[in-house]
């Protein structure tokens, strides 16, 4: 009854079925040689990637991830090994995992709870499984789930009563706020109160927008976490068991959830860029308090050199924000640029005027400024292979507050999913490291700089009403005479909510970017553009 | 056993609950005073509309529509009304069907079959439900179903087996080409297997990417429609039924193809314009043959007095794109604009130069040129509140041949599901009605006109072969092999796909368009962008 189980906490390619099926041939030899494991476990869906979406529709790619697991039972025969993949069966399609020995395959699990929630679409692509499996090894008897299989409750009682001594998990586990407690409390409460050890390996990397980040912990069977791989790195670990009993090993702390936020913009924009094949970054560097943390961030994911920020002042544009736009990416060690668009807004005026003759300036002139910005920054993104990171935070995401092909324009949006609040808090937390941000942007008042003496509170309520506001809103579907009950102004409540009703439509054509709250835009938050719903009534 | 059964073929407006009850009052009272109908069938979800996606996670929603349906019972009590709802029980939703009469709910009926594939995520939101539910109305048994339940084998049987004498079905059913045959084909013939009289109800109308098409139609016993709607227009009728059997009634032709995918597009235009409330549309008229279309479908829609084109000649444009896009403009009565582009692109060409200096030109100043367009017609949409209705083709977008930000700006991409060989038919057709569009434009080869002397086919394989290979890549998810085996060049293939898998990221980007083809873009055909997958091996 004695063991050794590696957990492999690697990253996966979504669609690189050789590059996959590699590394997991890799990482088994690496757990046998190295640490002498009997067994290694590897993440939900390994060989293909998670979440493949429609990829999963194509025959071909099904049947090369059904021929790669046999590939790979061929080549690492002295090692058992459990791995993910699509398993064809009939017109079926099962999320599986199979265990892998002696060169062929020796049991097989199909997921029984497939999540079709939020991010994922699991019915759209698989049936349900409908039984439990168990294999031997050593004397110990083991027992799979996958996934959302340990978020059910009866799951993993159900696999102990059958026998199982230690129950295997394989997860593609998505990051937001405060997750892997969530993760860790509701397996190690079912670990107790089932009375057996539980082995959870998740996922770690950055899949469009979606970060996975690791973590991969062993509980006992008194709901004890007795090992704990680190967040958002890939780590190999062995864990021993005797008698069927984790053994104490090494728990890699917590990040704090201001640091768990920053580590998880890092990776997502690492893995983005570098996963797609672009040859750095660029941005448009305001001034403000947006540009400057996703700066700071693109340096953390690429280094200094793959970055190049771009000034691009306006009339508008204060001294302070090109004084301060400069001292950043000068304290960064960034290649920077200046380009006032003036000229190019001249042309966009004159060339307007007869179209325009008669008519008021309103929003439409703040549009034209943010997109002659747009035009450049694409022009040099596109002349250098280099990808856009577009700066906008999810408070604006929400109400609107944006120009569509304007400050919207980029390849990814690293803090779409970033409350403006959290922004500022992400800001500090990256200073008390080291100051790269100037204090004056953190501590001015926010502004686009569109019009003269423009503040963003002009238009919107105060960020600390409005996110509040949005969080409910949009978070947790409350409804506007809830929030108000809660406290919020009605003026404030009715401003956020109308806002947020009326601009899907520039929400759908925004950038993908990093998923870190239980809600995010994108594939997450899944709204009609054409409704007559509102959520206030005015 | 007599029945008068009137189908309310209605439009719904999604989330707006309020307007579908009126919508459903009212249309039952005109069945009852005007048509003398015992009973009114409406489509599935009528009170909220379909898809209502992520609304129907909001509690406030789900309790309004379920307080609804009650009101709309003691409204009208003298008449038997079939209303689709989702049903809230316990902490569990269906997608249900109601019978009202007498100011109460009479019957209810689960939907047992949640389509969770293509553009469909219902078991997103609905649990399965279980049982057939008949009710009894001057004698006869009436069964209740939902749309996909009735294309599903044996559900239609069940209700027989159970003792239904008529099948009443509540659908959404949105267009695609040849959809209508599939439909009445599956309907009829198991109308026929199980010797019972079907009445299908379907919504018409545009919502976002979605058109529903109406063309409800009665069914007999024997499998043969004596009674249909027309397709695309509001209609509510009414079926005489003796002996439970349905007496033959109008049935409205059934459109050529060319003209039902033209009548599509016409309707999605106009309700995504007016139910999200435009003041009409605006649209750059380049003199080539996507915009040419893009004009005359939009006149259609919504008169030429809401419509406004855009001539944006830059050097490379042709005499003959700018003489045969203002012949078009006057040929359709719609006021238009010319504004060269020059002035713009030189002062970026200027601003960018220092930025530029040594490096080639390439793709690059092609790009800004698309995007000072995309600059002014955005400015000319936001100044008057029109929206901007892109012209870019499904070929297009499957290869990426379209800039970001630049063609491809908008609120709205019409032909964002049509090939460009259909491009070329719906123009003919529409020629052939009235000509409106000029000859020359048909004829010559398609070019960006972004550089000297460029057409499509120096940078993409023809159009002939190159729509083909898409066809079978995205809608029929075919292998490089398979598509080479049918005849198709290697070379061509190769190409086709490799833009293809490449693209997913301008495709994220684009406005919603109207799907017309059995795998549109969109929420339809749901690619990963970062992926390892490559179709063809290079």
């Amino acid at each position: 009854m004695n063991l050794k189980i590696a957990l492999a906490q690697t990253p996966f390619l979504v669609g690189n079925i050789a590059a996959n099926s590699q590394t997991i041939i890799e990482s088994a030899r690496y757990a046998k040689q190295q640490l002498n494991a009997d067994l290694i476990v590897f993440p939900e869906l390994t060989v293909i990637g998670y979440p493949a979406e429609d990829l999963l529709l194509r025959t071909d790619f099904i049947a090369q991830a059904n021929n790669a697991i046999y590939a790979i039972a061929e080549q690492v025969p002295d090692i058992a090994i459990v791995i993910g993949y699509p398993e064809q069966a009939g017109d079926k399609l099962y999320n599986s995992a199979v265990v892998l020995h002696h060169g062929a395959v020796v049991s097989s699990y199909r997921k029984q709870a497939l999540p079709n929630y939020g991010v994922f679409d699991e019915q759209r692509y698989f049936v349900v499984g409908e039984h439990c499996c168990l294999f031997e090894l050593n004397g110990a008897v083991l027992g799979l789930t996958i996934c959302e299989d340990v978020w059910q409750a009866g799951i993993i009682a159900q696999n102990k009563q059958a026998g199982a001594d230690i129950l295997l998990t394989l997860n593609a586990s998505p990051f937001h706020a405060g997750k892997i407690y969530q993760r860790e409390q509701i397996v190690c409460e079912q670990a107790k109160a089932a009375q057996i050890p539980v082995v959870y390996v998740n996922q770690v990397g950055g899949q469009d927008e979606l970060v996975f980040d690791g973590a991969s912990f062993v509980a006992n069977q008194n709901g004890e976490v007795v090992f704990r791989a680190k967040e958002f790195v890939p780590q190999i670990s062995v864990v021993d068991f005797i008698d069927a009993q984790p053994q104490p090993a090494e728990r890699a702390p917590l990040y704090k959830q201001i640091s768990s936020d920053y580590q998880a913009l890092v990776l997502g924009i690492r893995d983005y860029v570098t996963k797609n094949g672009f040859q750095g970054a660029i941005l448009g560097l305001s001034g403000g308090i947006d540009s400057a943390l996703v700066l700071a961030l693109a340096v953390d994911a690429l280094g200094a050199d793959k970055v190049e920020a771009v000034l691009m002042p306006s009339r508008y544009t204060q001294t302070m924000s090109n004084e301060d736009a400069q001292w950043q990416a000068q304290a960064l060690g960034v290649k920077y640029h200046i380009i006032p668009i003036e000229p190019a807004v001249k042309a966009f005026t004159q060339m307007l005027a007869p179209v325009f003759v008669g008519t008021k300036n309103d929003t439409t002139e703040e549009n034209i400024q943010a997109r002659c910005r747009g035009v450049l920054l694409m022009a040099m993104s596109n002349k250098q292979g280099k990808i856009l990171l577009t700066t906008g935070n999810k408070s604006e995401m929400s109400v609107g507050y944006a120009t569509l092909y304007g400050d919207m324009a980029g390849g990814f949006a690293p803090i779409k999913d970033v409350s403006k609040l959290l922004v500022y808090k992400l800001a500090q937390y990256r200073n008390s490291l080291v100051p790269v941000i100037p204090e004056r942007v953190i501590t001015r008042p926010p502004s686009a700089e569109l019009a003269p003496d423009q503040i963003d509170e002009d238009s919107l309520p105060p960020y600390d009403q409005l996110d509040a506001i949005l969080e409910r809103y949009i978070e947790y579907d409350q409804t506007a005479q809830e929030i108000i009950a809660a406290g919020f102004s009605p003026a404030h409540v009715e401003r956020a909510i109308s806002l947020v009703d009326r601009n899907e439509y520039k929400r759908r054509q925004s950038p993908p970017g990093i998923k870190i709250t239980p809600r995010s835009f994108g594939r997450d938050r899944r709204y009609p553009i054409t409704s007559g719903y509102r959520g206030i009534n005015r």
